[in-house]
C-alpha cells in the first residue's frame, strides 16, 4: 500500500504529548480518530518523535499506509474539518514505502520560548516560560554556542532515559530577543530526553549571570546532569521543523508561521 | 478616600466580558475577589468600558477607592499572586478623586486581528479571526481610511444599542500585515456597540474584493447598518490602549506587549 507523510501543527496545552497514553488525552489517538472519520478505516500512524505533555509543535510529521483513494490535498482539507481546533493538518505527500517518519529524520529544530517581561503575560502563558528577572541575551547567545558540534550530551539528558548513545551533533544554536520574548533555537541530528529543556534551563542561568558561557562548555564536557541547570517547563517548547532527506517534504514549502511573525 | 487607577491585561477567552453577569464568569468579579484577598475589603470597581464575551484586553483600566494602605507597586505584585493566569495587573497609580475610569477616557485604541494563512492556526485560534481566502491588505488599508474623521457611525452600530448619539471621531485607522497575520488598528474618542467588529467585518469584504474602498466611505455616509459587512467574531478583538488626559497614566509607560512583538 502507498505510504503518506502528513504534517500537522498542534497546541500541546491540552494534551499529554503525542503518544497514546492510558487515561490521558494524547495527540496521536485524536489524529487517528479524525483519519478514521475521513478514510473509514483507522490506520496505524507513526510519529516523528515522542513529545512531552504540554509541548507544542509548529511542525510535526507522521506516516501511515493507505490505498490512497483520497488525493493528499483533499485529505488535508477533510482532516481539518474533523480535527479539533488545537490541531491542524498542514500538508500531506506520498513517500516511498521504505520511508519512516521517525527513522528517516535527518535533523529536527526546536524553539524554546521565554517571556521576559516585568509582569507575566496572559496571552503567552501557555506558550512561554515566564522569567521575571532580566536576562542577558548576549550571554545566553554565547552560552548556546557551546552546544555546537558533536558532543556526548549526557549532562543534558534526563535520568530515566533508556537510550545508550548520548552523542549528538548540534548543527545550529542561537538565542534571539524580540521585545520581551526570547527564543532559543536549536537544530540537531537528534535529541536526548529533555535535552532542549535542560539546555534552556541552563541558558536561563547564564542569562541571570549565575553561569558564564564558558561554564556551559565545561558542563557539556563534564557529562554530568547535576552540573547543568534545571529542566525548563514543557509549555515553552515547540518542535519547529522536521528535516528529511532531500526530495521528501522540503520544509521550505511548509509555512511554519514562526518564520515571519513571532507567536 | 484616595482613588487608584489600575491597569490590567486579560485573555478574554474564558470570560463573558468585563461586567458582572448572572450565571456567567466575568472579569470584573474575578478582579474584585483578588482585591478582596489583598485589601481585606471588597471595593466597588469601575471599568473603562464594557467588553463582549471573548474579547481580549492588552490594556484595560479600572478605578477604585481605598485607604491606600498598600503602596501601588506592592498592590500590583500582590494582585498578580491572587489573579488567575489569564488576568495580569500591570500597573497602579493614584489619581485625583474626580477622575473616572470611564468618563475621563480621551480615546481608546482597538486592534482587530485576522489570521490569513492557508490553513487555520492552532496557536491563534483564540486570538484571531481565521479567513482562509486571500485578503488584499492594500484595499483594506484604503477602506480603513474612510473611517477617519468625525462621522455618524450608525452603519457600524449593532441593533439594540441604547446610545442616542452615534457621532464619533476616528483619530487613527490602519491595516497592516505581518506574515499571515493582518491587523486593523483603530483609535477613536469613543466607540459604538460592536463598532470595531462591524468595521473589521466590512474591511474583510473589502480585502476579498466584494466592496471597494470607496464603497466603504459610502456605507459610512449611508448610516444604515444593513449596508455594512457582517460583525466579525469577538475573539479577534483586543482593547489595546486607553488614553487619559495628560499626566494620568502615560500609556508610553505601559508595556502593551503588542508594540514590539506581534502576538
Amino acid at each position: 500500500m502507498p505510504r503518506f507523510l502528513v504534517t500537522i501543527r498542534f497546541d500541546g496545552t491540552n494534551y499529554h504529548g503525542w503518544q497514546v497514553q492510558q487515561n490521558a488525552l494524547a495527540v496521536q489517538p485524536v489524529v487517528q480518530d479524525a483519519l478514521f472519520q475521513v478514510l473509514g478505516v483507522r490506520p496505524g500512524i507513526t510519529g516523528c518523535s515522542r513529545t512531552d505533555s504540554g509541548v507544542h509543535a509548529n511542525m510535526y510529521c507522521f506516516h501511515f499506509d493507505d490505498t490512497g483513494s483520497i488525493p493528499p490535498q483533499a485529505l488535508v482539507k477533510a482532516l481539518n474539518t474533523k480535527l479539533p481546533e488545537d490541531i491542524a493538518a498542514i500538508g500531506c505527500a506520498p513517500v516511498p514505502t521504505d520511508f519512516h517518519a521517525r527513522y528517516s529524520v535527518r535533523s529536527k529544530e526546536y524553539i524554546y520560548q521565554i517571556y521576559n517581561g516585568t509582569v507575566r503575560h496572559p496571552f503567552y502563558r501557555n506558550y512561554s516560560y515566564y522569567v521575571n528577572q532580566s536576562l542577558d541575551v548576549d550571554q545566553m547567545q554565547q552560552g548556546a554556542q557551546q552546544f555546537l558540534g558533536t558532543h556526548d550530551f549526557s549532562a543534558f539528558c534526563a535520568a530515566g532515559s533508556s537510550v545508550a548513545d548520548h552523542i549528538r551533533t548540534v548543527l545550529q544554536a542561537r538565542v534571539e530577543r524580540c521585545g520581551p520574548l526570547i527564543r532559543f533555537v536549536v537544530c540537531a541530528d537528534g535529541f536526548l530526553y529533555n535535552m532542549v529543556r535542560i539546555m534552556a534551563g541552563t541558558l536561563v542561568q547564564t542569562g541571570l549571570g549565575k553561569l558564564s558561557p564558558r561554564t556551559v562548555g565545561e558542563i557539556v564536557n563534564s557529562g554530568r546532569r547535576e552540573n547543568a541547570g534545571p529542566t525548563a517547563p514543557a509549555h515553552g517548547l515547540f518542535l519547529n521543523r522536521v528535516i528529511y532527506p532531500d526530495g521528501i517534504l522540503q520544509t521550505a514549502e511548509i509555512d511554519t508561521g514562526f518564520a515571519k511573525g513571532w507567536l
